[in-house]
């Protein structure tokens, strides 16, 4: 089953995931930078922060600082990541420069769950049915069921599409009871357990339970295949897909702590556009941010494409 | 068209493309721990050695004293690399323990013909002829036709799959001459321009034109893409890759020398072994060797699955 689409929307969250895991300090100042050079390449989505608890993230304490900071460009959605009612609160504060919709957030493995939240799946549940309210009496639509480790946990091991199912069904009674409206399902390979064959069959079963939902996949690189499973993504007809420019972020899970973080920005464009898929950034602006996301991080990202340059430079070169 | 093999046949050129790029001095003794580590995982083709002029590549000055040195595994198939008659009877020398069979290798790209060689591509069949006729009077079988470039050149731009049919004649009209029976066409993507859709389109053209020889791909991962592009070469039926233990190797070609080298061959066993298709390699010992690899070369290799483990490991811990 092939389905390419003609055009796929990009969701740019290297700020928010690069700097809550990079050591170093990173400067307000490099983050605007960051935040204003993307909007620069034609990506229409970037994740600009995340409003946490800055003991817990202290990359993120200056989240308020960088919003405010950064010049705007019109047609372009900022959003941000919370986990809490504090958190939207303080999003809520910048209801006039972010694009502010909300998320069913669950998980398909309750290992997992239990290790990275600290409650079961219930509890989480139940958690999620009272922030969807929140969300809701604030007038912020929630748009979005997300599944986390939707393809395999290191806690669980392999997690069934039946599995995923259930979980996603959890997330529409929540959103049924709430009221809320959903537009998309969102999964995530969290510790990179995708591959292409793992990724046709959950999406197939997906898919043929919710046929007028947009897909959206989450990919991680922890062991090199996610641009493959995102061709395999493309291929099922998924339309939306989360990146990091220079793959910023990494991977705080057991045993991986040198593991890679979320698929390139970047090299998604250039399978993108080689195919003939339109994505609407300019691959090699884009690569230029890539390599400012490096001197800003002031280490080697694990982008190969911001190494070694575009196929359009050496086109040009050739001609 | 979908057509996955039930197994595929990984020739591993890690030793040989490693330590050649290089630039700290390997040891004799590391250079033999890993050729014989690698023997130990199932890999059943290592090619150990390249035996060129000591002047140009110093890293395998000691070609002898390696190939010498180890201790062969009954079953493992041990080759070399050579380019001129030189070459060829350095490795006869070890004719008992190498597997000595040659190539016509011919370049898609008369650009990159130009710079890699100094010489046309007339000039190159022209050698390939007298080599394939050196090799067949010295009793070793000529066997393989390879074209480098065959996805795109940095020199010359993209090349279409009739440029690389009509390379692929000339290596057949040498055979033809000489009287040398080929069994395995060898397409390489040296610069790193394959995608999925130029891997099936290729193919497509290839196979349609020499449907009973085998087919196989040297991948390089110069943009990020070769683990979606060997995905594209196992849907097309491709049985045959070479790659290197940790991604060892590098791309030392015009504005790259900070690029990726060959697709990395445990994230290809990965890769394969999810999908069902056998490679005879125990991964987790693979993935030790890559360490070992790292450790040896004294950085950060590329593979990321050697610094995020295995998936099977994860699923007996999670068991």
């Amino acid at each position: 089953m092939t389905d390419l689409p003609k055009h796929v929307e990009i969701h740019e969250e290297g700020p928010r995931e690069g700097f809550q895991i990079e050591p170093g300090p990173i400067s307000t100042a490099d983050k605007i930078r960051l935040i204003e050079a993307l909007a620069d390449t034609g990506l229409h989505h970037i994740q600009a922060c995340s409003f946490v608890n800055p003991r817990i993230v202290p990359g993120w304490a200056d989240a308020e600082a960088v919003i405010a900071g950064f010049k705007a460009k019109p047609g372009v959605h900022y959003t941000a990541l919370w986990f809490n009612a504090n958190g939207l609160n303080r999003a809520l504060a910048f209801r006039d420069k972010l694009t502010i919709t909300g998320s069913i957030a669950l998980t398909a493995s309750e290992a997992f769950t239990q290790k990275n939240l600290h409650r079961s799946h219930a509890e989480n549940v139940e958690a999620m049915r009272k922030q969807t309210a929140l969300h809701l009496e604030n007038g912020v639509p929630v748009t979005r069921v997300g599944v986390m480790a939707a393809f395999g946990c290191n806690y669980q091991g392999d997690i069934s599409p039946a599995q995923v199912v259930r979980t996603l069904e959890d997330g529409f009674a929540i959103a049924a009871e709430t009221g809320a409206r959903i537009e998309v399902i969102s999964l995530a390979d969290t510790m990179g357990w995708a591959t292409p064959a793992r990724i046709e069959r959950v999406l197939s079963e997906v898919r043929s339970r919710w046929p007028d939902k947009q897909l959206s996949l989450h990919l991680h690189d922890t062991r090199g295949l996610a641009v493959a499973n995102a061709h395999a993504g493309l291929r099922m007809g998924v339309t939306r897909y989360d990146s990091t420019v220079g793959g910023l972020g990494g991977c705080p899970f057991a045993g991986q702590k040198g593991a890679a973080g979320n698929i390139c920005t970047e090299e998604l464009v250039l399978l993108c556009e080689e195919m003939g898929i339109s994505t609407g950034v300019d691959l090699d602006k884009l690569i230029e941010v890539g390599r400012m996301a490096e001197e800003i991080v002031g280490h080697v990202l694990p982008s190969e494409l911001i190494h070694a340059g575009s196929l359009d430079a050496f086109r040009r070169l050739a001609a």
